[in-house]
């Protein structure tokens, strides 16, 4: 695979994306500065992931804008498909997701699929994905969304609520578009095929529920909007509303892969202990300094292949003008490559350091929420 | 399709059916003299439809005797997909489920599967579904089915407890395997590829709730099989025990197509008043007789092919004496097929009249379980 080629499906990312590119193909929208415009006269401020466009595309967006602006209900939908650990990529896309509840103070639907995985790995059972619904909760419920608004639906437990729309949606939905969606074929489980009208289902949910049309909007990925793309085009089909979503570049992993995948890289873990992120991001963090300190001084870093930078613009330096400084810094030699990883190495123990006290005093509420049906 | 060629689908039945020839194709067992002999040793007697070889196959019978023989506990699993009336040929089976829940004092899950004909038929609702679901309950409640020991599992309703088990099923069984057992197409919906999953459920459900293996015996119309074939071949890869069935012929239709079905022809509702039943026996029960009266005395009728006496068969004369002398009588040219017909008549209203007032006692108590989820 050359430069110029990638691959982006729902269940794998491969090569450097073009996002443009992507944006023409996946027939989404650019966030352009008028939809932007229009979101800072609601919320007031723009989260530094829009300003510096991590936040980059959308489908329907400006109907939620509408519905904001007419003071109309709307709520939002995110999840996580349980089968290991929270790396800091999930949390890039939460961390926006919380803002987006704040600024709105909208509901919020938090899906926890815990059958995804098992039917897409051959070795997951679903007492691992039960395990780690358990501590991806901690995980999320640290972040701090606002739990009076917060509902979780984990699939297992709540196919009682969820089974009936999921039938209205599997009738309209003919096994030849998920094998297009998805490529499937005929030697994939059928769990397979009907997975996607589980995770179509909380788009509709509100509406079903509570009898007229409620908006709704997804933060996400660039690569799960396929999921939404078949929800959009059942919806029409449904007479529900077409759910919106709002759609985020790839945190690039540590060795500079387009997307961190929690299988096949090495990750930051919501758990690591300040060591480990130190030793992983020296070792492993791909840097756009030079060979030498010299040649460094003298010539400059490149901050945009950079992945220390990358993580700070995406994540963890949300102060414009002290990211402006480290980038120039950075690009006239002053910082070093090392100096450039160990304000990310103080950043990432510092919300670590909280966040895990957060995880531990999670447990006692996860263990309600587990024991709360939506 | 001549005489000689048929064919039996989960969905379709076509032409004169060879039960030998089906029992071979398969792979079903007859219901041989030792096997029925061990059963009467268990429950005393012989059912009519047993004694007749209306029931007339099986699959792993011989398991659940073993286990009645040691005194464990065995449960049954019925089911009736709603989408319009209950007919004749849906009492046929239900009451042999009845004589052996009596027989053998166990439970009974009977599963309402009110997603198949939504799936299955175009123009079916789920709320159509939910309406038969309510009426077709009230037959079921009506044929005195033992309710402390017969729980209704609703598929949109307890899907909560269904979901779980559905996946593991799900995940053992490929798009390949269904397309080959239902005949399903790229174009067809996804919930058709779904549907055996939550079919498949009721023949572990104890099993997974009380945690230790417990068997399950399933009466049904042959044609049914190949959903348990299915759930045979996935209960050994997930380590439960393999559902056993008994199997029954068809309740031949008026006409006298192999079996009755609900869409096609014309049949006996269990909602028609005693005049409705008259006309439609007179008018459309298939006869053996011959062509005049006179003739008929001279040459007798043909009981083999004549509906009025199959019914009599299968369900309505349950009196081995009785009909050896209708039989006989009619054989000799002594009963008119008007005659025959007459005694069927009879039966059939003596069987509604009590049906349909156990059907009005039965609302309040259908309307307590619909409420009451599994």
């Amino acid at each position: 695979m050359t430069k110029e080629e990638f691959e982006v499906t729902a269940y794998d990312v491969k090569g450097t994306v073009d996002y443009d590119k992507l944006v023409h193909e996946f027939g989404v929208k650019h966030l352009d500065v008028p939809i932007l415009n229009r979101l800072k006269a609601y919320t007031g401020e723009l989260h530094h992931t829009l300003r510096r466009q991590h936040f980059f595309a959308h489908t329907n967006f400006d109907q939620i804008l509408n519905a904001l602006e007419r003071k109309e209900k709307i709520y939002m939908y995110t999840g996580r498909a349980p089968s290991g650990p929270i790396h800091i990529g999930h949390i890039f896309v939460w961390q926006f997701t919380k803002w987006l509840q704040d600024k709105f103070g909208c509901e919020l639907i938090f899906q926890i699929p815990d059958e995804e995985k098992f039917f897409f790995k051959d070795n997951v059972t679903l007492e691992d994905t039960a395990k780690w619904t358990h501590e991806n909760m901690l995980d999320i419920v640290a972040l701090g969304f606002d739990l009076k608004k917060t509902k979780f639906l984990i699939d297992t437990r709540d196919a009682g609520v969820m089974y009936k729309t999921a039938c209205q949606i599997a009738k309209k939905t003919t096994a030849s578009t998920v094998r297009a969606l998805f490529g499937l074929k005929n030697e994939d489980n059928v769990g397979k095929y009907f997975y996607t009208m589980m995770q179509s289902v909380p788009a509709f949910l509100p509406t079903v529920i509570e009898g007229k049309p409620t908006l709704c909007l997804i933060p996400c990925a660039v690569d799960q909007d396929v999921h939404f793309r078949l929800t959009r085009d059942v919806a029409e089909r449904l007479g529900y509303p077409k759910p919106s979503t709002i759609l985020s570049k790839f945190l690039p992993s540590l060795s500079a892969e387009s997307k961190m995948s929690a299988s096949a890289d090495i990750g930051i873990w919501t758990t690591d202990d300040a060591k480990e992120v130190e030793r992983k991001i020296k070792k492993y963090a791909f840097s756009g300094g030079r060979d030498t300190i010299e040649e460094h001084r003298k010539l400059g870093g490149n901050p945009d292949i950079d992945v220390s930078f990358q993580w700070l613009s995406m994540m963890f330096e949300p102060d414009d003008h002290k990211l402006a400084s480290i980038r120039d810094d950075y690009k006239a030699g002053k910082l070093l490559s090392g100096e450039l990883k160990q304000i990310l190495i103080g950043k990432i123990n510092a919300f670590l350091a909280e966040h895990q006290k957060k995880r531990e005093q999670a447990r006692p509420i996860v263990e309600k929420l587990l024991k709360q049906p939506f």
